[in-house]
C-alpha cells in the first residue's frame, strides 16, 4: 500500500477512533490548532498544567509538544509530560519553533529529545539547528531551504530514532532510511500563522492510530498540502485561507486526498 | 412571563447596560468568548493576574472561571477571584472544563465551589464528576449523555446553591427545584472548539442583568443554541460556523429569538 | 512628502524587508496580532520568556508591548525585554490596555516607561491614566473621548519623548509639538476584540522600517482605519470584519490608501 493509499486509511481510523490529542502548544495556535485537530476528527485536549500534562500524556492517542511561545512553567511540564508519554510508550510529536534562533529554546528542546520524539517537525532552519547545524531562523521563520536541510534532517532522525518532518515548499519527510516529499501546498500558506504548527497537531491524530511514524508524518503533511492547497485556489486572503483550512480538513475524504496528493518516495540510496 | 419572552427582556439589558464581564478563562478560547460577549452587547475583560483579578471580580457584572487550561498560578488567582466576587456579592459562573477527567482540576473545581458559584456549564461527564459520580470523560470530551447526568445536576444545585446547566444535545438548566430544557443547536457544534465555553461566557452577560440566575442560565442557553441552529443551516464547516456563531450574535434580536427558541419547563415533581 | 505619501512608502519598506516584529501580547489576541502582521508583510514572532524576551528584543527590528493579560511573570519578562530593547537603541511600542482601571498594570506600566518606549497608543481612558488624569475606563473599554485625551497625550509624550496615540473615532497622533488626526474606521470595529492590539501591533512593523516614530504611528493608525472602514461596509459582523481585517492587509497598496485615508496635520500653535 503506497502513501497516498495508506493516508486514505490513517484518515478513516481517525475518524472511526477519535484518538485523544493531547496538546502543549503555543498562545497563538491553540484554538486554529484545536479546531483543525476536530474538524479532521480527532478529540483535542490542551493541558499544560505540570500536575496534569503527565496524567493525560500517559492516556492520550498521542501528545504534541510546540516551544513556540514556551515559558519556564510550561517547559517543566513538558519535560515531565514527554518523559510520562515515553514511559506509557505513547508516541509524541516535538514542534521545535524558533529552535536555532533562541538559546532557551535551542536548549530546551535538545533536552527533550531524550525522551524520544516519534516525530519531530520543523521548517528547515530549525531542524538544522536541532542537527547542530545552520545560523538559526530569523524568528520563527527559517531563512535556508528544505532541501539544504535535508542531510541533517537524515542525520537527526539516525542519533534520535524520531521521524523528521522538514516543511518548506515541499515537505521532506525522513527516518533515516526512508525519506519521502510532499509536493501539496500554495504560496500563500506562510501568510498564515501557525499552519506548521497546526501540520505538527495533525501528526499527533495520525500517529495515535497509524503504527508506522514515518507513514504518520507523511499522511499528515498530505492532509495539510492537499487541502491547503484546494482552499488557495478560491481564497480571499490569508485569514480565510486559515478558515477554509479547517472547513477543508472536516470535509477531506480519499477522493480529496487521491486527486490531489502528490508523493514521492525517494530511493534508497544505501 | 416564559423563559422566551424572558429571553428577549435580558437581551434588551445587556445591550443597553454593555456590563462588564470579568473573564479567567483557557488559552484556546480567549478570543472567541471576548468576541462572542463583545457582539451579545456586553464588555468583556479578560483578567488572569493574582493581583488584578480579585480587584476586578469584586466590580465587575459577573464573573467567568474556565479551568481549561488552569495552571497553578492561574489556580490561585482563581480562588482569590472567586473569594472576592462572593465577598462582593457578585454572580459568578463556573465551567469544569475536563473535569473529572483530570485529578488536579477535580479537585481544584471542589474547592472553588466553596465560593458558591451562581450557576455551574458543564458538558454531562464534567458535572457527574463534579457530583460525584461518573468515571469522567474523554479529555475535555463527554462520554455520558446530558438524560444520564440530570439527576446529579439536581444534586449538585442542592447541594452547592448553584443553578447546574449539562449542555449537550439538548441542554438541561436545574436549581435542584426548576427544570428547563432547550432544544435548540445543531451536530455540527461539537466540531467547533469551546462553544460550551462560549455558552459560560454568555451567562456570564445574562447573570450581570438577570436577577435570577436560573433565567440567566436558560437565557444564555437559548441565545447560543438559536444561533448555532441558524447558522449551522448553511455553513461551509465547523471553522465558517464559529465565526457565524459570532456573527449571528450581533444581529441577534427579539423576532429570532422567539422563533426559534425550542424552551421546556419541566414538571415539578414535589 | 505628506503623511500619505509616506505611509505608501513604509508599507512598501515592509513588504521589501519582512522586519522581525517581536510581540510580548495577551491571550486573546496573539493569534490575530500575529496574522495580521504577517498579511501587512512583517515577521511576528510571539515571545514571552523570561530568558527568550531579551534576546530576541535586542535584536528584533521592533519589541510590541501589550498589556492586556498580563501576569507577574510576563511583567518581570516584558521589563527585561524593554530594557533589552532600549539599551540596544531598539524602537519598542507600548499598549497599556485597560490601565487606569486595574492598579498593578498602571503601576507596571509607569514603571515600563523608564525604558523609553517610542510609541504608546491606548484608548482615551488608557491615556489619561498615564498621563495622570482620569477616572479609568470600565476594564478594557474607554469611557472617555479622544478629543479629552488629547491634552493628556501632549503632556505624557512631551514627558516621556514618545508619540503618543489616542485611539477612537478620531485616531489623535502626538509627539507634543506634532499632532495629527486619521479620521478613517468604522463604529463596528469596537466590537472586534484586540483592534486596538493589532494597532499596536502594526506600529511594531512600521516602527522597524521608518526612522520617525511620529509617521510610523500615523502610518499604522492609517492602514488599519483604511482596511476597517473598507471591510465593514459589506460585512456580515464582527467576527467577518476580523476576518476581512486581515484579508484586507495582505492586499493593502499604495492606491487604496491615497484613496481612502483622510489624515489632518494639526497646525502648530507654539
Amino acid at each position: 500500500m503506497g502513501p497516498v493509499e495508506s493516508a486514505c486509511v490513517t484518515l478513516s481510523a481517525i475518524r472511526e477512533k477519535s484518538p485523544l490529542v493531547h496538546n502543549m502548544t503555543n498562545i497563538v495556535v491553540a484554538n486554529t490548532t484545536a479546531n483543525a485537530l476536530l474538524a479532521l476528527g480527532a478529540s483535542p485536549a490542551m493541558v499544560d498544567g505540570p500536575e496534569e500534562a503527565p496524567e493525560l500524556a500517559s492516556v492520550a492517542g498521542a501528545l504534541v509538544v510546540n516551544v513556540g511561545t514556551v515559558t519556564p512553567a510550561q517547559a517543566d511540564a513538558m519535560k515531565l509530560a514527554t518523559a510520562a508519554a515515553h514511559k506509557a510508550s505513547r508516541p509524541w510529536v516535538l514542534d521545535p519553533v524558533a529552535v536555532g534562533a533562541l538559546t532557551f529554546r535551542t536548549q530546551f528542546a535538545a533536552e527533550l529529545l531524550k525522551n524520544k520524539p516519534s516525530v519531530i517537525r520543523g521548517n528547515a532552519s530549525e531542524i538544522m539547528a536541532l542537527a547542530g547545524k545552520g545560523a538559526g531562523g530569523k524568528g520563527v521563520d527559517s531563512t535556508d531551504s528544505p532541501e539544504t536541510a535535508l542531510d541533517g534532517a537524515k542525520n537527526l532522525a539516525r542519533r534520535t530514532g524520531a521521524v523528521v518532518v522538514v516543511s518548506g515548499p515541499i515537505d521532506f519527510i525522513t527516518d533515516g532510511e526512508r525519506t519521502a516529499q510532499v509536493e501539496n501546498g500554495d504560496a500563500m500558506m506562510p501568510y498564515v500563522t501557525g499552519l506548521g504548527c497546526t501540520a505538527t497537531a495533525l501528526t499527533g491524530a495520525t500517529l495515535a492510530v497509524c503504527d508506522d511514524p514515518f507513514y504518520a508524518a507523511v499522511h499528515a503533511m498530505v492532509y495539510l498540502g492537499v487541502i491547503g492547497e484546494i482552499a488557495a485556489k478560491e481564497t480571499a486572503g490569508p485569514a480565510s485561507l486559515q478558515l477554509d483550512i479547517i472547513n477543508g480538513l472536516y470535509r477531506l475524504n480519499s477522493d480529496t486526498i487521491t486527486t490531489t496528493a502528490r508523493v514521492k518516495m525517494h530511493e534508497a540510496v544505501a
